[in-house]
């Protein structure tokens, strides 16, 4: 029997991938080049925007003759019992490699933005808790955790991590990115990269790019952006998951950037990503963005001349069905071109997952399949503890070591498990379709878990208000019950869902950022009231909470923390565990601007009078207490010169000198005081998150390359100027914090883009 | 005795600069390039933005010797009668021409945006006002009248009109905009500037550029924003002032575009200003841009480095006195080609002036000055007249031809003749810094005018709220005097000042649309009990008023009207004006977005539940409601088929079939279905003005070239693209109204920036 090359396991992919291109037709080659979407059609409700308007015109079966190049949500589409999903989709593959001559079966795609999106599977804090934690080794851990899980059932690809860099607050989908700061992005992005890609399974980066910066917050809406922002905050991440993480897959944004539609922009798919930072895996279409091109954008005529495009820009794969690309692009010479090209990158990555092997087949042992196993737990945990940030503690009522006697627990997200959850959780995703399931894990509440937590109080629940509605009818109960209890815990902020059915999450987008419905209403009468408050914000995004924080005795601020997350708070709020968070996004004043972020030139965040408009926060980015107190010694650097290509190493020893164990976050920014383009006024350049017992001392020892000092200047291109720069070790972006000055000489020198981007640092144990 | 050739009016002004520029010393020229703040350091309370902070070191003597550039606002610091004002100019001048050894005296620039900011000149209506007129001619005028007052007290240069193109509501400077509309701004300021200039007085376009597009709305915040959206949207109006108006100076924006500040851009202040367009004029600073270069942006160590940079980009002349020019600019070879080439273009303009003149003295007749007289109070009334807008008109309310037997007139805004001007005039820019003046002017309030309107009928007056004050203590007064009359006038909006003394104008920035104080609790207590009601908006910017609109019978627009803005109002309810404005800026939804503004592609407008927020507005750009009824034929084109350099002529007929005369404004659209970058749904070209009686008609035909299909392509560049086009004859952004589709053929072709954007239209009576 003969060995087809493509099966030759001793070749490399691309060798493989090439021996196999030859042999197929066009049509063969542009069905590698779809996704089929099994069971969208019998799907109750939409899981993407406007689905219902974007039907797949075939059924599965004759969507996959002449075999089809990916298969899309298995299981995150209606709930299926993992184990039995394992079965289907082994039935699907098997039907898809009966279907086409070479037997090639298909790349198999789920969500995995909070974890995998399937029922019954763990729901890990959204990763703007992630952001929270500062821990780029614990978010590689959750990567791993997550690809082990996709991997356990056949699935090939995940749609995540979003590097999308916030730069306004308003947006629906802040909850889904890693921040407002894209050096902390581009960090924990990797770091989740390495870790699903070390399971063997496709990280896809998303949404490449532009997305969060759409105008006035609204989803999908067009973005107005000058190429050196671009560059220098929003590509900044993505280049780093590419070259550093050594990302397989992209996902275009289906906004467009001055008029260009990203799918349509070959600069960005092609030009940057390709001939720029050396990518060479595939670019998948987010959903209907290609004939998205034609319906919204009318940039085409129609879906075959957005496929056009969109091929000729880069985009490989079109998700999550066939409707631009079809046989007519290969009806002249350079669609012909094209469409190998994106055949052969499609195939290359199917020799690399094994696709191609001649003995593949579909997994399915039959062995039960546990997506919430207790190493899930047990990472999904830490990240809730570490991703708490306590934003305020008058009086050090945190920790509370004395358990109060009457606590009243009051607010809509302290007893309802779906407000511990992002919007891509499959409990707020696809369960709103099916009220009748259970959500197939176990998430205590806040209040079951204040409960365990502090067994010898009397706790008293009034819900008192709704994310949604505006009703003020319970407002009244709440406020007696906060006045006959010894402390209040009031829980508001989101429950995240989708297109409307929540308050944060994919199309939740708002035009302020006041509490919404009745909860300010309900924050008012309960904090005037209470004798004593605790302020728990659990949200998809900071609100302007000034007042609040203000009138509560103390506030904590969490970001989504997942199925362990109600644990967490109360952990917190106990004692049992130290809040070591730190704010991914600044908390905004109650009369500051939106779009507004603390990455910022000083035009931008100056409030000397010049506007009535305030851009102060009322709680910086990388803030958050301890419930120790962290001594920080002067910075002291081993050179103050540098040339623009050298490296310097800023040192500060920090000691807990309180009484409690706790986790300082030493922050590294850099300031360029005069420079040849308008700068922000500190940019995060590095972060040494480090447990610390009581006295005990550490010395850190960052280590700074020029390169980190460069910026996009006028000419277009990447350079690190001579003159002085600052790097400042602080607790966050508007602590004065201790600083060092750096003198760099010599010429203005480029910096191309085919290195490292991130600062490093040691952590030296110091002997008493 | 010699005739110094820069004496000598037979040469050319360019010639005479040029024989004086070899005469001078360094310190002579360099003195040309800035200007004298005379009295600033006795005024009490700032005029502009951080004034306080940036002193002028010299005395007004030391700063002339050796010449002075200009003198900064000698009429606009602080209150002087206008014809001591002259008296005072001469004598400045003297001095100034004895302190240098070729007396060359110096341009004296004002402010002159809502009409001369001098204490008792005629207040006009605020440029917002104007653009509502949609009536080129008028403001023609307005320029002409202005530029008289100007030259008839020995000032030269105006520093208006703003072509700023409204990106977002929330901004202060809304009011001092042409609106939303880059062909509408660019028409009506190139009007102005014609106009201004016919009486030799120079008009000075700003603020180049960017200004309104400043983050979240906050004044002077960094701008993002990609080349596209510059050329097409924010250049293009200063484009059509430049070419089509031959405006001789230029002021810069104090923004950065993409990091990159316009006083230091010489891209833009020379390569698109005279490279591209052939400007000729002088560029001025915003007051202390140049300084801001290293205090605000840091992208210079001191203000001689600054200096030095906004020289290189191409500002001539510091405003409005020296600290980044200085002698230090002719240290090198460069430097002092800089200093030459900006000297010689200050002299050209001096020569042009006739300051130049051997027989020049400054103007003193002794002359009683008039700065109110009655051909501005014509004007003025007009333009009031022409821009009333009525929003919506239930049950025909308006015109109330039979007058209410008992009025309720009710709001902050009813009896302040503050609130009918703009910042920039002089009882709102300077007057508050001295209450005990009187404002020299006669400006009867909304209630004055009302009953005098309104003889017979009972007219009682409630404040009930206070724009800047949120106190609701006068909200139920105001409502039981709602409830005790026939019909209830409410007029609420903003009163506009400067730097947080309004809630519009200069650094009067908002974070949200809600109506300023305590104004949304009157207008929902009073519109719930009146039993009928007016609701007049007199206001800087547009606001969320949908539902207090819905709650009242009629609603009336009006952006501030000016002296004779109130009697016009008046007018308007009578029925002794007809209500012909159009809105320049749409009025948002109470869930729209900012920033939002009319002009935006598909994706920024639609609004089929991608996202919670709904851009759609309450009131389209355009819109505007008639007491008559037009009826328009279906629109006609005298081809289906132009090349893309060919022209067609679009025709429709406009009928008043109404009772009563009205002026009906048909607007004509482009849109561009398939295009290769994403354009705007639909984008204004033309609009025909356009009186009719009772039973009178016409045909309007416009005739339009291929160039205002163009747009800036992938390139860079501005061209027309082949394919198919929609002109719309419709009332509104949103009307329907009628289209013809025309298919541009032939290749793409460039389009230059040497020839005029501009639509032209016909008007010819049609006998019935």
């Amino acid at each position: 029997m003969t060995t087809h090359p493509w099966h030759d396991t001793t070749l490399s992919a691309a060798d493989r991938a090439n021996a196999l291109l030859t042999e197929l037709t066009w049509r063969e080659k542009i069905q590698q080049l779809v996704s089929v979407w099994p069971g969208a059609e019998g799907a109750s409700g939409d899981v993407a925007p406007m689905q219902s308007s974007q039907n797949q015109a075939a059924s599965f079966d004759a969507a996959i003759v002449d075999g089809i190049g990916q298969i899309t949500r298995p299981f995150g589409t209606t709930p299926i019992d993992p184990t039995d999903g394992v079965a289907r989709l082994a039935e699907l593959q098997r039907a898809v490699m009966n279907a086409n001559r070479f037997r090639i079966p298909a790349v198999a795609h789920e969500e995995c933005l909070t974890g995998f999106t399937a029922w019954q599977a763990t729901v890990y804090p959204t990763p703007l808790a992630w952001a929270s934690t500062f821990d780029p080794d614990l978010i590689h851990e959750l990567g791993a955790r997550i690809g082990t899980d996709l991997a356990s059932v056949g699935v090939h690809q995940g749609l995540a991590p979003v590097l999308d860099v916030v730069r306004d607050h308003r947006w629906g989908r802040v909850e889904e990115t890693l921040g407002e700061d894209p050096h902390l992005v581009g960090e924990l992005a990797t770091a989740y990269v390495r870790g699903i890609q070390s399971a063997g399974v496709i990280a896809t980066l998303k949404h490449f790019v532009g997305y969060s910066a759409s105008r006035g917050a609204r989803n999908h809406a067009p973005v107005s952006m000058g190429p050196r922002e671009l560059a220098d905050v929003m590509l900044l991440p993505f280049e780093r998951a590419v070259i550093e993480g050594g990302v397989r897959s992209v996902m275009n944004a289906y906004t467009d950037i001055d008029g260009i539609p990203a799918g349509a922009d070959r600069d960005l798919l092609t030009g940057v990503l390709r001939d720029q930072w050396g990518f060479t895996g595939t670019v998948v279409s987010d959903y209907w963005a290609v004939p998205f091109l034609a319906s919204m954008h009318k940039i085409a005529a129609d879906n075959t001349h957005a496929g056009r495009l969109a091929l000729e820009a880069g985009i490989d794969i079109e998700l999550p069905h066939a409707l631009g690309f079809d046989e007519r692009l290969a009806n002249d010479s350079e669609g012909r071109r094209l469409v190998d090209q994106a055949t052969l990158r499609v195939l290359t990555q199917k020799a690399e997952l094994g696709l191609l092997d001649a003995d593949w087949q579909p997994q399915n042992t039959g062995d039960r399949i546990d997506l919430d196993s207790a190493n899930n737990h047990n990472v999904a945990r830490q990240i809730a503890e570490k991703s708490i940030v306590l934003l305020r503690n008058d009086d050090h009522l945190v920790p509370m070591t004395n358990a109060p006697h009457r606590i009243a627990v009051i607010g809509p997200g302290a007893d309802d498990a779906r407000c511990l959850f992002g919007c891509y959780s499959f409990p707020n995703h696809v369960l709103p379709n099916h009220p009748d399931l259970p959500i197939g894990i176990d998430a205590p509440t806040v209040l079951d878990a204040l409960r365990k937590e502090f067994p010898n109080s009397e706790i008293t629940y009034v819900r008192g208000a709704d994310h949604l509605d505006c009703s003020t009818d319970d407002v009244e109960t709440a406020a007696q019950a906060a006045v006959a209890a010894d402390l209040t815990i009031l829980v508001i902020g989101d429950r995240s869902g989708m297109f409307g059915h929540g308050t944060s999450g994919e199309g939740c987008d708002v035009v302020d950022l006041r509490l919404p419905g009745g909860q300010e209403v309900l924050a008012e009468a309960v904090l005037a009231r209470a004798s004593q408050a605790v302020l728990v914000v659990l949200s998809g995004r900071p609100y302007a909470i000034e007042r609040f924080a203000e009138a509560a005795t103390a506030t904590i601020q969490t970001f989504f923390p997942g199925q362990e997350g109600a644990a967490a708070i109360a952990g917190v709020l106990s004692g049992r565990v130290a809040p070591t968070g730190r704010l991914p996004v600044q908390v905004p004043g109650d009369n500051a601007p939106q779009p507004s972020t603390y990455l910022a030139a000083p035009l931008a965040l100056n409030s000397d009078g010049v506007s009535n408009i305030n851009p102060s926060p009322a709680y910086f980015f990388g803030h958050g207490l301890s419930t120790t107190i962290f001594d920080t010694s002067q910075a002291t650097a081993n050179t103050t010169t540098i040339s623009t290509d050298g490296t310097v190493e800023v040192t500060v020893q920090v000691t807990n000198v309180g009484l409690r164990a706790g986790t300082a976050v030493p922050q590294l920014y850099l300031s360029d005081p005069v420079a040849s383009v308008a700068r922000p006024v500190r940019r995060l350049i590095g972060a040494a998150r480090t447990a610390l017992a009581p006295g005990e001392s550490v010395e850190i020892v960052y280590t700074v390359s020029a390169d980190l000092a460069s910026f996009t200047g006028r000419d277009g291109t990447r350079q690190v100027e001579p003159g002085t720069i600052i790097l400042t070790v602080a607790d966050s972006a508007g602590d004065p914090g201790t600083a060092v000055e750096i003198d760099l000489t010599g010429p203005t020198r480029s910096v191309d883009h085919t290195r490292a981007l991130s600062t490093t640092h040691a952590i030296h144990a110091l002997v008493p």
